[in-house]
């Protein structure tokens, strides 16, 4: 997939994406570099506006990438796909696959980069689908979800596939043998859960992976579970429930320390553990999905990132680099689906 | 439905539900009785146990209900339904049925609680499906949502019930003209929701509820939205991810507190905030959801209630039948459903 890129890894960034483009991607990868030896960015997009964020001459280790289009935060991916060839999304991709970048980061948006990534890059053997998959913070640190939307209706051999490849990315990149993989269910017995669940919990009872059985909504946040894995329709109100909650409650929180004199020197008092705790489970430290089962490694940063958030996502990009995901996702997938068990009952 | 009974409100509580049994059921229904007036409550169980808990004569407006079953909180719904008629659970809804009581509450468990209230009251005519709803907490006061599992899998036809008789409920209980309801879907264009949510919104968008359109899971806490609408898988996951974050941030937050001795200091001084905080969102206060589309009022408390939270969920019941929630939601279905526009479309 990458062999023919010499030297130093090799990012492209699509510059213009998300709801701030290169006034947020410059500075984040001009902090990545700071932070980072030996990888080199390609920023693509609008050359003048690019030079314009950058503020000066092109410092080491950037290259810029001049396209001549922007793919809309709204636009249909369908519409991107036909209509935005030169598009910064869609090139930054073609860097990917042409050999010319390991890995491409854009905060452009969801629909329109799976959908031209799958386009560009192609899934891998034995993958159907691609998935979408992200960490949140959990009790007992954090625990990764799939699918977060690029599949709305999942049959059983979905799920087991995006189990596989969860458990697989949580291997390679933190060095977990046999991560705990769940699907997410609900708890009531009998009518629990939907007729692809159950499918896919006999077929992963019966697989390679460390599959653990059933966890209910809380369990991501509070359970022993690694890899929970979820239809895309499922996951994404899962992902985006959990961020609801917490703005609410830090929100509610600042309100109630504002209200009254004694209030405010209390919470004046408590400032800095406040923003220790906020840092902790700063959504920034989480931010940059995976576009798993392709040939080739595409981070999703949040369209809201800022510089911080975004840098997150670049150094996403460049562990799964090191980690080799597609190649290893690829083997996994290939094995596991493969192995006698779990034909015997697939 | 509840004509024939004389005299003041009752209640039947399922004395012997919840983690705690009567423990828990009869100091709530004691804590009930005195923040109450003209309300009778029927304790429905054990008669041992209740009359230990009660630990001394039985007091005024309340009567014992002898039962020699219990449903047990793993127990099956079907196993439940022909193998306990005298159960505790059984009991307390067969009061309603017969006019013994105007509602019953019960911490047993989900999935038997709704196969036994719809088996015993039946549903509402042109209700095809009971559903369960419960208000959040969210920053404009709260959210009320449904279904929170009773139907796993849902047709457009039931989520346009189940909108129907959230906003009656809103209507009735909180006086409230038009309450905003919405369609939970996740974000991205085109792939945008499952072909139920999407015909659903057809036909809401042409129906004389105040529909809003779709939203996403992060509006059910920061939107400005009263009634959110979920088939029941999405619906509990929805519910048991924002329960999960809740208690992560609250463990976290109390772990910051306690790590060094300068943040003990500050907890001090922070503490009288932080408890009223928990007050805003005790989940205590939640506490009870209500079965909707049934021929009687069947509120569900939490297994793991305490008194507290017991006792909120007798007053959720006192407000519907205040509300006559049964009558009315008969009457908005099939109006809502009879209305010429909504028949042009369906």
């Amino acid at each position: 997939m990458s062999s023919s890129v010499p030297g130093n890894t090799t990012i492209a960034l699509d510059a213009m994406g998300g709801d701030h483009g290169p006034a947020v991607v410059v500075p984040a990868a001009l902090r990545f570099l700071a932070n980072t030896p030996a990888v080199d960015l390609i920023l693509v997009g609008d050359e003048d506006k690019i030079r314009a964020s950058l503020g000066g001459p092109v410092p080491p280790r950037v290259r810029i990438r001049a396209t001549s289009q922007e793919v809309g935060m709204d636009e249909s991916p369908s519409k991107a796909l036909r209509g935005k060839k030169d598009s910064s999304m869609r090139v930054a991709i073609d860097l990917v696959k042409d050999g010319a970048a390991h890995a491409c980061v854009s905060a452009g948006n969801t629909g329109a980069l799976m959908a031209t990534a799958r386009f560009v890059l192609k899934t891998l053997p034995r993958v159907d689908r691609p998935a979408i998959m992200t960490a949140v913070p959990s009790l007992h640190g954090h625990t990764h979800m799939l699918d977060l939307g690029a599949n709305v209706d999942c049959t059983a051999e979905h799920l087991v596939q995006f189990a596989v490849m969860g458990s697989e990315l949580v291997t390679a990149v933190e060095g977990k043998a046999a991560p705990r993989v769940a699907l997410l269910n609900i708890g009531q017995e009998e009518i629990k859960g939907n007729e692809q669940v159950k499918l896919a919990h006999q077929r992963l009872a019966v697989s390679r992976l460390n599959y653990i059985g059933y966890v209910e909504g809380d369990d991501i946040f509070l359970g022993d579970v690694d890899v929970v894995v979820a239809d895309g329709f499922v996951g994404n109100v899962a992902l985006k429930c959990s961020e609801g909650v917490a703005k609410f409650i830090g929100s509610s929180l600042k309100a109630q320390f504002r209200r009254t004199w004694w209030s405010r020197l209390a919470g004046l008092g408590a400032l800095p553990i406040l923003n220790q705790f906020r840092q902790t489970i700063d959504p920034r430290r989480y931010n940059g999905a995976s576009l798993l089962g392709l040939r080739g490694i595409v981070i999703k940063s949040h369209g809201g990132a800022d510089e911080v958030a975004f840098e997150n996502a670049i150094r996403i990009a460049r562990k799964e680099i090191r980690a080799d995901i597609p190649r290893r996702i690829g083997e996994q997938v290939g094995q596991q689906l493969d192995s006698a068990h779990y034909k015997a009952t697939a």
